[in-house]
């Protein structure tokens, strides 16, 4: 680690911790966010889990001096601990830049609510709710299974059923919305006999209000399918311009809704589809 | 919505807002975070993602007021908004409690970095780096692809196997360590016929290194196989306790670290296996 914040050169690189009294996550995609901010820097992240007792919140804070006196650059910290004994241990022993990403908000919050918080160790991503994560666990067991058309049965208990030619991104975004939001969702490939028949597959006639589409830039299909099938005529660029031109003009006929997913992250094309179809999902699957 | 408020009845219930300009992934996960440490509470939760006009930011507001009115309690905001417009007409027209997660950092670190963040819009959940996006479809399509042992070729490939009876919580960890960490992930059921054999399947001879077990009581996976296969010997408790033990025995013997999924969530198990196989993947792959 040392040696990489060396060779990136001292004044550039940040060495970025994230601590936390559970998984770490929650801590690490707030610094992400923040830090995404700032230009011109480069980050070493190092994740520390599970500081769960006086013990491991004093270790943590040393290891962490220690980069800092081996980089002579002063570590960042996002930490969410909650637990007073904890975070004022590790403050005390700490020599870092540190972000206190609970402590911050839960004291106004307590004013505001009029109840006080817990501080109770690693809420957050536990297994709360357990009907809701096994909702969850459902949700990610069906997606899996009605991926890529592999059945019609069970369709509508589908939230979401995502259509678009092959390699237009269904999948990893089918299993996000299951993952993160726990939404059973289905997908359907638009192949060449659809196109044919200028109609959505039967299967879906009775989902309309929660089908939604993907499309992609031809150029970007092709080099995606290159990768799986250099040189087919599946692949080539002439048949991706003529999928995509046919998938657009059947979801415009159709009246389907759909983006395209050339420079969309994942996280953006879910976003989209459940402000587009109206569905209001709380992250919080007892994650 | 207000109709839902009511009927749970006005003081226990807060309404809760996620302001972003992006995808609101990042103040949900934060907010969803700290209102764990808050009980006796009951929240709705609205997603407001994409405010990245002030014509947005205004309605979002108003919308928020009338919410406010009409439920007699101050909605609770959780905003990620960067851009100072943004931030400050939001700020102006809404009347909640308005946690600011970006603001409340974006500053001092700008003094801690020494350079000036971009106050940028959307920038976290965007697709950043194109290379480490790339690699994190790869990352799924290579996770489906390896699921429950489907084949071994390309096995060295995998970053992590994950190896356990059927059902101990494999193929969601899988996914998840792919879709949020970018990791390759593998996993190889435990079949009766490993026990008999009393090893590993052989495919997994050379990587023992990156072999995680997963095991599970069997009170747990006899309930999870019966909503599978009722009333099968698949999931008699009998023949769930004989392969469990099995398993763990197995496991034991080869020296492969393990861990019970029994009240894990995937969170948990994922932070853990990185930990035990001292992984250290930032997060931000390009989300």
């Amino acid at each position: 680690m040392v040696e990489e914040v060396k060779e990136q050169g001292k004044s550039k690189v940040r060495t970025v911790f994230f601590v936390s009294d559970a998984t770490a996550i929650t801590a690490e995609t707030l610094a992400n966010s923040v830090l995404a901010q700032f230009h011109g820097l480069q980050y070493v992240r190092w994740r520390m889990p599970f500081i769960n007792t006086i013990e491991k919140a004093k270790e943590a804070a040393m290891k962490i001096n220690e980069v800092g006196k081996e980089t002579g650059n002063r570590p960042i910290v996002f930490s969410t601990l909650v637990a007073g004994s904890l975070a004022s241990t590790f403050n005390e022993y700490c020599n870092a830049f540190v972000i206190e990403l609970f402590r911050s908000f839960v004291g106004p919050l307590e004013r505001e609510l009029g109840v006080p918080s817990d501080h109770s160790v690693g809420k957050s991503h536990e297994i709360g709710d357990q009907e809701r994560y096994n909702k969850r666990i459902e949700a990610i067991n069906y997606t899996l299974s009605h991926d890529d058309g592999q059945t019609n049965e069970g369709l509508k208990e589908a939230e979401v059923i995502l259509v678009g030619v092959s390699r237009s991104g269904k999948t990893p975004t089918s299993l996000y919305l299951a993952m993160q939001y726990g939404i059973k969702a289905a997908n359907y490939p638009l192949l060449p006999e659809d196109f044919d028949r200028g109609e959505l597959p039967p299967a879906l006639d009775n989902c309309r209000d929660r089908i939604f589409g993907l499309s992609i830039a031809p150029e970007r299909l092709s080099q995606i399918r290159s990768e799986r099938r250099p040189n087919s005529r599946y692949a080539s660029l002439e048949n991706c311009r003529y999928e995509v031109h046919e998938a657009q003009k059947m979801m415009e006929n159709e009246g389907i809704k759909w983006l395209s997913s050339t420079s969309k992250s994942i996280e953006e094309i879910s976003a989209t589809i459940l402000q587009e179809l109206k569905i209001n999902v709380s992250a919080e699957m007892g994650m």
